[in-house]
């Protein structure tokens, strides 16, 4: 099943972009996954074709109405999931990328200016998420940030070496630390306990670490998780994390 | 003063990609900023230009390698902070991005395959940092997302109409919700208070609903600002933050 990934923007000729290169690009072209954009501005009325008007109340910039926002939704609107990126949205995480990677596709709204008119959401089903609490010109790096997440998840985009299950924030967990050869550089060693050859060792360190750096560096993650795990994942390694 | 971006990565030709269109395509033409990518492969010196190995201890996938990312630092290094894209980072805040913007630039390392071999960050002045609690298949997207942060910021990008102050985060709030044309729209019309011309009723109703939304969709953003100010900004409206 290919999933099918629309995206409604003023930027089209962004897409596919970044997500034409290397894994998301092979996986594009062998039809794991299928992009279409939709140019927002076909859908409006006026001989200007606008867009945009200025804000209810005044203010700086330029919002978007929702007249010709409802219309370009619609035109797209299948049952695949609807978000639109924003950062007024519910932060997006791995738990709700592996959900819409299991599902049919999504169907991305990307802001430009200031935003979009607010009564979007009350008329149409839209999950407004954010990628992070930052500001950016517009949508367009959110979804491609969205879809990247998702197509690394699609059956075959990593091989059967690298699942994708048991990863980075699955468990509330930061990854543990990773190293390669050289053995020793500029004087600094791999830890001892990777060159053991003591499979269960090993997984009890990566899990420890794992656990220690989170409550070093995200104590928020083990609290949001109500308390991570503090066992070492049995058996099996827990699979690493890409950077 | 040309905020200098450099981007040390496996991937060239994703830059400036979507960096290259709209607003930030605009300031990179006008000379606001640079972008120079730089080639980790460049760096390797086996006859394979090997960058990667794999994982000590066992385990999926492949470490970048230490002293070939060492190398390619260190060819780029010249006092700009220098930071790399990992899950394992710190997660980007527009706090941060606003430091960065004010700076000189940056350089950007960008992690393919399972991340990087952890010594790099004890033996190199290197930041973590994360774009959000999600796992992509590489650091681009993150340049990307952190380097469209910063150019918006950059004296002249947005226009003296929208100076990026005050903006979405900074008070540890999200962005009020906004309304323009048409005034009714599929029978939902805009908030009273907008249409009031009373600047003062309308900046406070701004930021209550700011602070509703805020406390509704993201109580943590207040616990972690402290308890945001409870009181509308004087006088000036508090400026739109982007979609």
């Amino acid at each position: 099943m290919t999933f099918r990934a629309s995206v409604l923007t003023l930027y089209p000729e962004m897409f596919p972009g970044p997500l034409g290169v290397s894994l998301a690009g092979r996986a594009l072209q062998e039809g794991t996954w299928s992009l279409e954009t939709v140019q927002i501005r076909d859908f409006a009325t006026d001989k200007h074709r606008s867009v945009d008007d200025t804000p209810a109340g005044g203010g700086a910039g330029m919002v978007l109405r929702p007249d010709v926002l409802a219309a370009a939704v619609d035109s797209a609107a299948d049952g695949r999931p609807l978000l639109a990126l924003t950062p007024r949205g519910a932060p997006l995480t791995q738990a709700r990328v592996r959900q819409l990677a299991g599902g049919e596709g999504a169907i991305l709204l990307c802001g430009r200016f200031e935003g979009f008119d607010e009564r979007i959401f009350e008329a149409r089903a839209i999950e407004p998420v954010s990628i992070g609490d930052y500001v950016l010109s517009g949508g367009e790096l959110g979804a491609m940030v969205l879809l990247d997440a998702c197509v690394r998840l699609l059956p075959g985009v990593m091989g059967a070496a690298s699942s994708g299950e048991e990863e980075s924030f699955d468990e509330g967990l930061l990854e543990y630390p990773h190293y390669t050869r050289p053995q020793i550089w500029e004087g600094r060693t791999i830890p001892e306990v990777l060159r053991s050859g003591d499979h269960a060792k090993i997984a009890a360190w990566r899990h420890e670490r794992a656990l220690e750096d989170t409550r070093l560096r995200r104590p928020d993650l083990i609290e949001r998780h109500g308390g991570a795990s503090q066992a070492p994942p049995s058996g099996a390694q827990r699979r690493d994390t890409k950077a």
